[in-house]
Parts: C-alpha cells; structure tokens; sequence
C-alpha cells in the first residue's frame, strides 16, 4: 500500500504543479496517471509544439514546460504510479480514502486531487480479436520502458508522431524493428519523418506501408505477427512484440461513477472557495473540473492547485495554522534535503 | 484624451498579464502607474531577488520576470502613463468611464480593470518643510528618465539599493553625483555596495556619509542643498537636483473612494465568476482585490486576468459570440503586425 498526504489522480501540468504547492506546505504527494509519461496532454498530445500563453514564457514548447515542471517540484521527490489507471475509490471511516488502479496498485490518503484533464488517455486499439489475450504478453499500447525492448523482435503500427519516434528511438534498442502503416505517407514533425526514411535506407527500420496487422498468434506470449499487404496479401513476420501506436483518447472513464457531481463530462466544484468536490475530501483542479466561466487554460490549473492546497492542508491538519511566506522571503526546504534561498542583502560600511 | 478598449490601473505582473490575454481577444489595453517603470512590487521592491513558485520557472529573478511579461506582451502594443497617479474616476451616460490622474492626464475606456496591488507606490518624503514647492522643480522621488540629469549636478539621499543602484548609474551621466547617508552602513545587493565604494575612491560619486539634507533653496527651481553633518555642522552645496530615494510605500489612496466595497484594505470581488466590483464594468484583478482564500500570489493574478478579460469582452460586445483557441493551434497575431504559429506538421511518402 502506497501512503501519501496529498493522492493526485493525473501527472498532466496541474498536477505536477500542484506537488510544489503542497511541498511548501509539507505535504507530500503522490501521483498517478494512464499515462507511462507525466505531461499529459503536453507530453502525450504536442510536446514538440510551443504555447504561447504560459505567463512569463513568450514561447515555450509543451514537452519543455513538463521538463521545467518536473524540475520544480523534484525538491519534493513526489511519487509516481505510471500506466495504470485510477479505478475504484473507497472512504475509510477515518474519513481517509483508497484509489487502486487496474493493475491493483493500491493508494492510501488523507486527500484525493482529481487532476485528470479531459480524462485518462486510453489507447486506441486496432480491431484484432485475440489480442487481449497477448495484453502484457508482448502487445503493449504505450512504451513504459524501452529498454524490455533490448534485442526484440518488434513490429510498431501507426503513422503518426509516436509511431515514428519510437520507430527511430527502438533501431537502436531493438535487434529488428518493423513499423506497418496503412498508407505510404506519414504525419509527423519533419525531422522524424526523415529520420525514418533515412533508418529504412540503412535498413535499420523495415517499413511496410500499404498492410496491416490482422492477426497474431502465440502460445502464452506472442510468437507471430500477420502483416496483410493491400496487392502482396499476407506476410508472417516471428516477433516478440507488437506496439499498435493509433494514439491514446482521454475518456472521464471510472472516475465518472464515483457520486461526483458531473456536468459536461467534467466535474463540479466550489470555484468560490477551494475547488472542492461534492465529496468532503476530494478535490477536482485542471481541466476536468468545471464552474461559471471556467478556462481550459494551463494557468488555471495551476492557480486553482495553489488555492486547493491551502484548504487540503486545514483538513489534514484542523487545528495547525498555516501563515504562508513567499517563496522569495522564505526560500525552498526540499524534502531531499536542498534548500534554495534568495542571497541575503549585505549591511556594510562604504567609508 | 487617451482612448483605449480596456484601462488598466497598476502595471505590476497581473496588470501587464491582461495586456496579453485582452491582446488575444483583440482588445487593446493602456496602463497608468504611479511608478516610472512596469512591474509594480517585482520591479520597485524586489528586482534582484529570486522568486520559486511562478509555475514552469524553477527560479526567476523577479525583475526578469518584468522583462518577459514585457516582451510577451509586445506584439499587443499596450500604451503607458507611467509616474501618474490615477486619481478620479468618472461614469458617462453610454456606462463608460473617464479616470483623471494626479497631473491631469485623461483617459476614457468602456472597461476598467483595477490592477492595483496592494496600492499606488508613493514615495516616503524627506521632512523639509519647503521641499513640495521644488516637486518637479529639481526634486524627483522616483527617476522617469535619466537622460534629464545629463551634465547636472546631483544630490542623491537614501542607504538602499535604489540609493546605490541610481548613484552608480548616473556616475557616468551627471557630471557631480553626491550621495548622502545618515549611516556609514548602506544595505543593498554586494556587488551595488562594492561598486559605490570604488566610484567613491575613483572620485566618481561624492560620498557624504553620517549626514542629512536639512535645507533646500532656489528661486523657481532648486539652487542649493544643505546638508549638515553629525560632527561638521552645514555644508551647502550648489546642485540642480535633489533625489530622496527614502523606498516607495503603496497605498490604496484615491481608489478607496471611488465607491467600490473595500474589504481589508483591498477591493470586494466576485470569484465565483469574473472577479467583477460592485460598479458594473470595473474590474479588479491580482493582490488588489480580495475573496473568500485569496492567496496574494503572482500566479493568482495571471488567472484572474485571463477570466476576467473573457467577461470584459462581453461587456464591450454583448453581440460578439467569441470562441477561445488554444494559442498553440491559433499562434498569435500582434497588432503591430508580427504573427507566431506553431509549425505545421508535414504528410509525406517515405517509401
Ligand atoms: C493541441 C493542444 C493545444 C493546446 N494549447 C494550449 C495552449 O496554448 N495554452 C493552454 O493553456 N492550454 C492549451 N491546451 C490545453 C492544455 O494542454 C490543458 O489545459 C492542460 O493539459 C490541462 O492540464 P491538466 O493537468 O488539468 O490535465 P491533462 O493535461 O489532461 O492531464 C490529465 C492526466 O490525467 C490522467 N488521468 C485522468 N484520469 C485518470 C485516471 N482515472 N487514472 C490515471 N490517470 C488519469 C490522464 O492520463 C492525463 O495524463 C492545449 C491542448 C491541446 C490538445
Ligand atoms: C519582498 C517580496 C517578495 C515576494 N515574493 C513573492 C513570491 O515569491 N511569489 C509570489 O507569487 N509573490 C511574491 N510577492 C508578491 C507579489 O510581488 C505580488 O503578488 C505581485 O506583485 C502582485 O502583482 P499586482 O500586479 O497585482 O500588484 P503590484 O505588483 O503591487 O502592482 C500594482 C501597481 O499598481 C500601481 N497602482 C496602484 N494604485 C494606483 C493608482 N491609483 N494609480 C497609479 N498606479 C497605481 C502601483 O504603483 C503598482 O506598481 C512578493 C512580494 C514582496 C514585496
């Protein structure tokens, strides 16, 4: 059983923010998400592309605004529970909660921040019939870690971003690697789209465009992969994995049948306080919450995280008070033992 | 008479934020503040010193802060009154409003947006009993344009940074700096301490230390300074300018009585939507206002400009129905005639 202060449901920017607000409070937390990566939307979705309206940032890519998250909060070492999804939520009698997700991870927490966004990103799966069966089993949605790769036999489908970047990252990794796509032209940032055709010419990524994957086959774990060409007909490639890359779509999922209020597929919280559920001692922050004249904006997330903490805090601790200081005055203690502070002004004589 | 779509009172981070999210609505917006520079607290209290919760910045320098909001609003052209003091506001029948500063500028707008912090920066006076009748006559609280002191003879007071900091900067451009201290010990960033001290050895800047300005003296402008030392007794010094920099102290001031509920000291709002006043169509944003867990916090303010803007819009027209785009798949289009838009993706053949 994993313990925390805060349990965030959802490593989108909100949050990973929402981490560096309740460590100034020293609270810790714990994050889990869908997703093998944090981000959300920024790193699964447009991480290449830049936001403009980030306050303080003219430009910045989306993967970058994660990384610099990533490096805010790591002073308070959160904890992270990846490609797994939140799914049941239990309220003990101590009016404390347990999330598991689908893979039985369990979670226990005084407080639980819904920051799930547009929702957990499911994968998008191609219509094979057995392939459940071969889930885990050598057919994985998303790569959690490359290097289980190492020296496999692997057939990636897709013709978009993903499947072009791990088609490159796993030449590499992989000892063979096949990247099947339905048409011969790809949708990608130019670069990877160049790079591939470059790998293909080296023969380092075998393409086959025009087909594909319509069966699989195995005894446990998967063995065989048909590839069916639109003249050529069927080719049996012997692999050890198969990575169908169709994109991943957020759907509210689970979380919408745990009696929180609900309303346009988002949920309703007190915007006039403290982002609060109807549920005493849930939370909703982000894009998945919803109110009078709510923004799907980045830096709403992240001031709805600040103002949340606040009163998470007094339910944790209803008899502690809470004076807060700037971060400037204050400076950062990191649970890891790091400290940031703003240089002391000097008093000294001239003369 | 200056006309804009919104008029902002306060140019600190949140003032200058809504340039940018009014900018995306194509609303134009002019700033008026007491101080001569933007950036409210972060550029008059704080320049120097680190701030470590502005989310996506592990760390920033608060007066880079300034300059990033600056640039990031500059494809918005935003206009400025800058050392004024907004001083009257005036309703007109067609429910817009005409805001009068302290030296008579006039400026008209069917919205305005309070953006006051935690009030006007008025500077802390020296007691010299005639030093008003020299106000703009050769004594200047804060510095709008330093080119004015070119070739002058200057006396400076004050022991803090912006002491230190305008002597070592006007050094090089009056032709006598004298900078006067009641202490030997100023108190101020090192490196500002360290160079003040060789200017003084070089000659450069007059150092006159345990010593006040008592006495000023001049027929329509400033003639002569006396200063009179704790041992020495008087020195009167022939000078054109006299420049107290004693700190700034912000204060509510005139907009407390300008019919708005005030609540501790700040301005009474509705955050359970758009952080509208009692007065239809003024608005007040960042750590001027206040609500039910406010927190005053720079990300706060960003917020609270990019909700209000949204029903600022409507009030300017009812009749416009306006869809927000992310500006990451919208890019930005300035007025002055400058666009920014994410790259395309490219669909191209490999094979
Ligand atoms: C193409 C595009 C461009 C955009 N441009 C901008 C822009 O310019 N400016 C801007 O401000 N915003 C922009 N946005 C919107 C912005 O990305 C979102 O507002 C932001 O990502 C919301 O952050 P979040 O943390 O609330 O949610 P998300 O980023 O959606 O993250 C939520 C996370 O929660 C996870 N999750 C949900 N439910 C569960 C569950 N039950 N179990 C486990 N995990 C779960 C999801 O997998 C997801 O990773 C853009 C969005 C897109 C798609
Ligand atoms: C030492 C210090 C450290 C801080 N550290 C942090 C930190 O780490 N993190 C954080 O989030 N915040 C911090 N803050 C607070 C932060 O600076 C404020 O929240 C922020 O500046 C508020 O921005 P604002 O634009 O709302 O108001 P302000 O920055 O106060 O700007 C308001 C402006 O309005 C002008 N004004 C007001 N009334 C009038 C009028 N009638 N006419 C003309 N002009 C007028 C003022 O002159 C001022 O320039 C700190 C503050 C201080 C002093």
């Amino acid at each position: 059983m994993i313990k925390t202060d805060m349990l965030i449901i959802g490593a989108g920017p909100t949050g990973l923010f929402t981490v560096f607000e309740a460590g100034l409070l020293k609270l810790k937390c714990h994050l889990i998400d869908a997703l093998a990566q944090p981000g959300g939307q920024c790193a699964e979705i447009y991480p290449k592309k830049p936001i403009y309206d980030i306050p303080g940032f003219p430009e910045i890519l989306a993967g970058k605004l994660v990384d610099n998250l990533m490096e805010q909060i790591k002073p308070f070492e959160p904890g992270f529970t990846l490609g797994e999804r939140a799914e049941t939520i239990d309220k003990l009698e101590d009016g404390s909660f347990i999330v598991t997700t689908n893979k039985g991870t369990k979670h226990h927490a005084p407080v639980v921040v819904i920051a799930g966004g547009l929702g957990s990103f499911e994968p998008r799966k191609p219509l094979i019939d057995n392939i459940v069966d071969f889930e885990d089993k050598g057919v994985s949605y998303i790569i959690k870690d490359p290097e289980v790769y190492k020296n496999k036999r692997v057939v990636i489908a897709g013709g978009g971003d993903s499947a072009l970047d791990w088609s490159i990252f796993l030449a590499d990794i992989a000892s063979e690697v096949y990247l099947v796509h339905r048409r011969n032209e790809f949708r990608g940032a130019l670069d990877s789209v160049e790079k591939v055709a470059e790998l293909s010419k080296l023969g380092k990524v075998s393409l086959i465009t025009e087909a594909e994957v319509t069966a699989l086959q195995g005894n446990e774990t998967l063995e065989k992969v048909t590839v069916t060409h639109k003249d050529k007909g069927e080719i049996v490639l012997e692999v050890d994995n198969f990575i169908p890359l169709f994109g991943l779509s957020p759907k509210l999922g689970p979380i919408a049948d745990w009696g929180l209020e609900i309303e346009k597929n988002a949920i309703k919280v007190d915007n006039s306080y403290d982002y609060s559920t109807n549920i005493p001692g849930i939370y909703a922050i982000g894009d998945v919450n919803t109110y009078k004249g709510k923004l799907k904006l980045i830096l709403s997330g992240f001031h709805e995280a600040a103002v949340m903490c606040q009163s998470a805090y007094q339910r944790i601790f209803p008899d502690k008070k809470y004076v807060m200081k700037y971060t400037t005055v204050g400076g950062i203690q990191g649970f890891d033992g790091t400290k940031k502070e703003a240089k002391k002004e000097v008093v000294k004589s001239i003369v």
